[in-house]
């Protein structure tokens, strides 16, 4: 059995949100590293004609209470930002900046970004907003602004996307672990399931 | 507390049928009643625009691998009949038709119907079909094919559709308890806690 698990997620995915709050003690259970790996959900969303789930008539209203009751069970924070969906593309890139010279600070800073969007309802689209994310997360402003508009981290982002296109990933949250996907919070249980017992 | 649990599903839902072969065990465990309530998914689909899930790129691949993976985890036979997703209206009308004089008796023609259609790959979408399958299951044929193009069955199925939608029912499986709507096989066990806490 693998012992590294893909965490496919875009920054304005709620359940994206959840699952970053859950995977790490799955991680610890099972000893497996989990490669956390934003991608742009929109881009996915143009190839498969789909809507942003909070958009679809009575599914969306539903996601809404969903999500906000799952938070409460999980007993994480929760709020929804005043403008969501909202873009992902600069947090993507400023995770790939960090991440090329140190993986887990990366990790930090996602969790960080998520956090400020989904535990404190706050802009994390914005240049400025995740620059000062990032910076309350202790990381050094103009270091990440550079790395925001950095080349290497815009095409970091693409290619990312474009892995995601070619694994089938197609919503968020999305765990892959060798040539298993799970799709969705809810899946945690079976992901699980699957590393304890090598599949079924 | 309520203890009545609306379980809403569509016979060609393999999510529904998933459903189907563990709410008994939750009725037990929690002493809750479960009022089984077939619906036109169809219907609904045509008023919120979606397609069925196997129909979504990606989505749809996907989806069935998971249904096939969800069955061999919950150690339920699971076969995708050659048509699918397959006409229901039928199937609805016969359970309405039993239901009238024996609700505990459609629920077991729902149960041999899911079977057959998931279990076994049958066809359950043709007036014949329905009544076989019943046959198999000791109901008397007549009566189920009488009961199939009984005025009374096709008021009650477009009854149950109305109430679905006045209820915001826009998938399969759907269960409300009160005022409190869970979507999703994978959402039981949000359902069982529901139930066991009152709500959180």
């Amino acid at each position: 059995m693998t012992d590294e698990i893909e965490f496919y997620f875009d920054f304005s995915s709620p359940y994206g949100y959840l699952a970053s709050t859950q995977i790490d003690k799955l991680a610890e259970r099972r000893r497996v590293k989990i490669l956390w790996r934003p991608f742009l959900l929109g881009v996915v969303f143009k190839i498969t004609g789909t809507v942003p789930l909070v958009d679809v008539p009575l599914k969306g209203e539903y996601s809404r209470h969903d999500i906000s009751r799952s938070a409460r069970l999980l007993g994480v924070p929760f709020r929804f930002p005043d403008k969501f969906p909202f873009g992902t593309t600069t947090a993507c890139r400023a995770f790939y900046a960090v991440e090329r010279d140190d993986p887990a600070a990366a990790v930090r800073l996602a969790k960080a970004l998520f956090q400020a969007a989904f535990g404190a309802g706050r802009d994390i689209a914005a240049v400025e907003s995740v620059i000062a994310v990032a910076a309350e997360a202790g990381f050094d402003p103009a270091t990440i602004e550079a790395g925001i508009h950095d080349g290497e981290a815009k095409r970091r982002t693409r290619e990312i996307v474009d892995t995601a296109i070619q694994k089938g990933v197609f919503g968020s949250p999305m765990f892959i672990v060798g040539n298993e996907s799970f799709w969705g919070a809810d899946r945690i249980p079976h992901l699980e399931k699957w590393l304890e017992t090598g599949g079924w």
